[in-house]
C-alpha cells in the first residue's frame, strides 16, 4: 500500500493558471509528493458547492486535510468556498483588501482577465510575434531580420525554437532563430547575412553530454549524436560567440522560462506585453 | 503634463513570472493605469540594496508610493528588501508560514522552481509535446495522429496553432492541428484520414467579423478575406461539427489560454505537466 498524499486544488474562476502559478511556486518548497487538482471555470455558486463536496470527499478518502489555492474573484462564490474543511489560501481575500486601502479605491470584483488581453491589439501583438517566431525558425527566412527584436544562434538542438515561441507568447517580443550550420563553424566566422543584425544576436551553448543525449533521442547512433560531432559544434560555437563579442547563455540547466527571461534582461529586450 | 503613474515593481530570485502573474491578477481588478516593471534575478543581498534604492527613486519621481509584489525566497533577500518604504506583498511571508504550519514541516527556502522543470524527463515531455504540434501544424503531417491527444480542427485562423503550441508547452499535451479544406467544408464532411480519429476531433470557430479582420490582416482584399468567403467557411464548418457530434469552443473573444484551458477541461484531456 502506498502512502496517501495529500490533494492540493486550484480552484478559479477562469482558466486556473494563475491559482496554479501561485501554489506550484509554494509546493516547490516542500519535499513532498502532493496530488495536484485544477478545477477551472468555478464561476456560480452551485458550481463551488460541487467543488467543496469534491474536496471534502477527497480528505475522507486520503485521511489528509486538502490544501485549496483559490484565486475566485465573485463575493458570492468565494463565500461558499469558505466553507470548505480543507486549508483554504485565498488569494482575492489576503492581498486585495490591503490593495483597496492603499488605492483608496475598491476593486472591481470582476473575474480576472490578466491571462488573456482579450484587448484585440493585444491579441494581435501577440500572435503576429507567434507567427514571426515560427515563419523565421531554423534560418528558413532570413529576409526579415530587420523585424527582429533578437536573433538566437546556436547549434541544432540547444532550444532555440522554444525560446523564441516562448519569447513570443509571453512577452510579445519577435525573435527569430539561425541555427549555426557546418560551414559557419567551420569557418568560425558568422554567415554574412548575419553580420548587420549582429547587435540583435544571442548565442545559446549547452553541455556536450546533455546535447548527445538530446540528439540521440532524436537520430539514434547518427553522426550527428555522436559524442565527437556534438563535442566539436559546441567548442566551435562556443569560439565563435567570444570571437564575435556575441553574448551567450548555457541553457542546460535552465527552463524555457529561465532562458526567455534571462535573455531579456541581459539583452535588455522591451516586451511588448504585460 | 500627464498624470504621474503609481510604479508597480515585480521582484524575485528567479525569472519573475510568478511575480508578475500575481500581481496581474490583482492589479486588473482596479481601473488604474500603472507603470509596471519586473526585476527578476534579485539573488544577493546587494542586488536587493540596489532594487530597493531604484524602487525609491521611481517613488519620489512620481510622488506615489509603488508597490512591490516579491516572490524572493532566500531569507537574507528578503530581509534587505522588508527594508522599503513601498507597499510590499511578500508572497513568500504571507504564505509559507501557514503552510509549514498545516505540513508540519519547515519549508526548505530553496529558491523556486517553479517554472523550470528542470528535471530532464519532464523537460523532455515539454520539447517534445511542443516538437509535436510543430511538425503537425495545418495538416502538415497527418499519419501521426495516433500519438495526438487532440486534434484541433477549424478554417484557417481561428487560433488553431497557438493553441496547440501553448497546449505542448503549458500542459505537455501532444496536439496537432487540421485545417478543414474547401473541399471538406464543401463535402460537408471529414475527410477519411480524421475519421478513425474522430473521438480526438475539437473543433473552433470564430466569429465572421472577426475572422475578416484577421485574415485581411494577412491577405488584404483577397478573396481568402471577404466577408462572403469568411461567412461561407464558417457557417460550413459549424454545421459540419454539428453534424458530426464534434464538440467546438468559439475563440472570438477569448485568449490562448483561455481556449487551451476550456479544451483541457471539456475533452477531459489528462496532462503531463503540472
Amino acid at each position: 500500500m502506498t502512502e496517501a498524499r495529500r490533494t492540493v486544488y486550484f480552484v478559479s474562476d477562469r482558466t486556473g493558471i494563475t491559482a496554479e502559478t501561485l501554489g506550484h511556486s509554494l509546493l516547490t518548497q516542500f519535499t513532498l509528493d502532493f496530488e495536484q487538482r485544477t478545477i477551472p471555470f468555478v464561476d456560480s455558486e452551485e458550481k463551488a458547492n460541487q467543488v467543496v463536496e469534491q474536496i471534502a470527499a477527497a480528505g475522507q478518502r486520503s485521511g489528509l486535510r486538502p490544501i485549496v489555492f483559490s484565486t475566485v474573484v465573485d463575493a458570492h462564490v468565494r463565500r461558499v468556498m469558505q466553507t470548505t474543511d480543507a486549508v483554504l489560501f485565498d488569494f482575492f481575500d489576503t492581498f486585495i483588501a490591503p490593495l483597496e486601502q492603499e488605492l483608496h479605491m475598491p476593486s472591481s470584483h470582476v473575474i480576472g482577465r490578466s491571462h488573456g488581453v482579450v484587448d484585440n491589439n493585444m491579441y494581435d501583438v501577440r500572435i503576429d510575434a507567434m507567427n514571426y517566431a515560427l515563419s523565421h525558425d531554423d534560418g528558413a527566412v532570413t529576409n526579415h531580420y530587420s523585424r527582429a527584436d533578437v536573433i538566437l544562434t546556436a547549434v541544432s538542438r540547444s532550444g532555440k525554437t522554444p525560446t523564441c515561441i516562448y519569447l513570443a507568447l509571453q512577452y510579445g517580443i519577435y525573435a527569430a532563430n539561425y541555427p549555426l550550420t557546418q560551414d559557419d563553424l567551420t569557418r568560425g566566422k558568422l554567415p554574412r547575412k548575419l553580420v548587420e543584425h549582429k547587435r540583435k544576436l544571442y548565442g545559446l551553448t549547452i553541455n556536450v553530454d546533455r546535447l548527445q543525449k538530446i540528439r540521440s533521442g532524436r537520430l539514434p547512433n547518427s553522426d550527428y549524436a555522436s559524442l565527437r560531432q556534438c563535442s566539436y559544434e559546441v567548442a566551435r560555437a562556443e569560439a565563435l560567440f567570444k570571437g564575435e563579442g556575441i553574448s551567450f547563455v548555457n541553457t542546460t540547466t535552465m527552463s524555457i522560462e529561465e532562458i526567455a527571461t534571462k535573455i531579456i534582461h541581459e539583452a535588455k529586450l522591451e516586451r511588448r506585453l504585460y
